[in-house]
């Protein structure tokens, strides 16, 4: 375990219990000394990892490098129509607040479960403005180009209950009561200035399953997350740390929120054969169709015998490559499943987040080959879509936003 | 890790990968010879938590002793119009060779993402059968009367679509993947014979979030089970397994699953010496207030300097104790929290599962008693309500519900 993951709360704290009540404005104070924000550092996996934590400052917001934990809640909030750029200040002034306790394992001010804020378990908390947030905080020009709104697609299938948002609380941590107890503090402090507009829960394979920095398989059985470039390397601050446009948002990032229906019963009735065509890689082991091991490089110019590519044009891992590490795109995916259907229907699918500078440079391309021509569309529908501009993270006395709204 | 729990699926197998759908036969098999259902052994959670298994056959289903696994998904069917005892027999012997499979690491058959299955993560898969059933199968003599109907209590609210049944899927495991895989394959295989009446999803905290065998708090806060029979017990085997009424139900027992909405919003607004007083337990520590650990018995008859009992006759504490151990309760609830309204309010409680011989001499008492006064009743509202037989366990070869059915 680094310093950085050490955090205030010590695994003996958390066992006596009670301590932190009392000793929760010291350990906020400890850890303001902690800075940089390396969010990306390995996480090894103790007896008791509910004590583990996020640092919350540093010069990036945590949650985008962090290793994705098992447990998501993406928070949509639309601004109160009362809301100006003074009540913008206050909210994100007492949100940072509630956050970077909460992510410490410290209970916020008039948080009425204390207990249940004793166990972070890696918790991070990413806040994200959407396009009209700059409107209403009558900041129109510091809106950032990168922060495009998307296009419609050909495979779109939107629902307004799933897409759009003027904030966006994406709330991680690896025990989901930790996950409910977070929502539900801030969703409670940002009532005065605003009203949910959609929640939505994701998983990911519980820590701890397998050892950590393994691929993931989605719920359609596919490993998902092989060509992400790696938190921490150069590549990753390239394609996804903001360093051009208006200097509010140079080390923040923006993010595409897609949340994408499988037709997992169509999935069923394809074959083996068929499916690794449409992906481009093998269901088993994640190795492309012309490779042996997940992370060999997918050769796009091997034929078969009959002269045909091995790795169709047609194929998602040949659609969604690109032409420089700086086009890349983050991705942080997790799973959703809400109760089927009376007639036993899947309502199964992926809460998809995109990372990258710039949607109109690095998202949309991508997205508009997919939609064009990627053969696994036969069997995913976007229905809901959301884009933030996702700022830089503060340092202690500072808050998240300040740079914009300050 | 005991010979029970290793299972056929090795940690090797599964860093292998492809293993299992090639030996799923044989692992089946394999776990065949593991006979007598003890459930309740330790489990200790080593690197890669996704192997760990629990053995399906046994004297009795598994998922009650066990240990609670992190996730839960219940599922209520509704028979359709067309099931009788053929098709209900049919159905059983279909679910029970997935269930057999699934808890041991290994695909069904015709498992269109068979990757899925491989991290069972101490799944298990417990059945039940709702009053109906004994009709729709021509066997309304063979229902017992240990399964009971609730009465209508005064604080309860019931909602349909969170109340009844006629098969109830009990599905448990430490990773929310696992579960809604095995959900999925469940549904899928029980539509030719029922639809789907309602689904509860429910969560603890993650498995390695605190040591194994720690009191957990709810989404009130509180540390909920503390009075429990110990699983593996004496006590437990005279309270849960049935051993009276219809010889097919002998080894099984009886669930009743309440839906209890937690007014979290008035829960916050009460001072902890409110709360403590409702509760009769310290919410610091679970200990009784007049008691110094969590395990310490309360003492009913201590009185404060005022001459008033210190833990209130009104308390919820107070209310279900019950006279003998043979008339307790095994509570294995879980938590929910479904997306808060667009106002902020929380839409969060309990999926209270309460296991006992007979309903009618176990669980109603102490719920009359907590319907007439609980104190904690100005902050929860049961909002869903069923009851279901849990038939006894099978050995390889038997199927669950033979002992009615076959």
């Amino acid at each position: 375990m680094t310093d950085r993951e050490r955090g205030p709360v010590s695994r003996r704290a958390l066992l006596a219990g009670g301590a932190l009540s009392v000793g929760g404005a010291i350990a906020v104070g400890a850890a303001a000394v902690r800075t940089g924000g390396d969010h990306a550092a390995p996480t090894p996996a103790p007896a008791a990892a509910g004590g583990q934590t996020i640092a919350f400052h540093g010069a990036h917001q945590a949650g985008v490098e962090t290793p994705a934990q098992a447990h998501a809640s993406f928070v949509a909030l639309d601004l109160a129509a009362v809301a100006d750029r003074a009540a913008l200040r206050r909210m994100m002034l007492v949100l940072t607040d509630d956050a970077a306790r909460l992510t410490q394992g410290v209970a916020p001010l008039a948080d009425g479960q204390p207990e249940l804020a004793r166990m972070p378990a890696r918790l991070t908390v990413t806040f994200g403005f959407g396009p009209r947030l700059f409107d209403v905080a009558g900041l129109t020009a510091q809106r950032p180009s990168s922060l495009q709104q998307l296009p419609a697609f050909g495979i779109d299938k939107l629902q307004q209950g799933w897409s759009g948002g003027d904030v966006l609380l994406q709330i991680c941590a690896d025990d989901p009561v930790t996950v409910a107890h977070a929502q539900r503090m801030l969703v409670k402090d940002s009532r005065s200035f605003a009203t949910v507009r959609w929640v939505q829960r994701g998983f990911r394979n519980a820590r701890g399953t397998q050892d950590d920095g393994v691929t993931q398989r989605n719920v359609l059985g596919q490993l998902d997350g092989t060509r992400n470039p790696a938190p921490g390397s150069d590549v990753f601050a390239s394609a996804v740390w903001t360093d051009s446009g208006p200097a509010w948002l140079h080390g923040g990032t923006t993010v595409v929120i897609r949340r994408i229906h499988a037709e997992l019963e169509k999935w069923d009735a394809a074959d083996t054969v068929g499916k690794e065509f449409a992906v481009g890689r093998r269901l088993s082991d994640g190795a492309p169709l012309t490779g042996r091991l997940e992370l060999d490089e997918p050769d796009f110019n091997a034929k078969n015998e009959l002269g045909f590519p091995v790795i169709s044009e047609f194929s998602h891992v040949s659609r969604a490559q690109v032409g420089s590490d700086r086009l890349r795109i983050f991705r942080r995916p997790y799973n959703y499943d809400e109760p089927p259907g009376a007639d036993g229907t899947a309502d199964s699918g992926l809460v998809f987040a995109s990372y990258q500078r710039d949607i109109g440079e690095q998202f949309i391309p991508i997205q508009r080959k997919l939609d064009d021509a990627d053969l696994m569309n036969e069997w995913i529908t976007p229905i809901g879509s959301a884009v933030f501009a996702v700022p830089p993270g503060c340092e202690p006395g500072g808050w998240i936003g300040q740079s914009l709204l300050g």
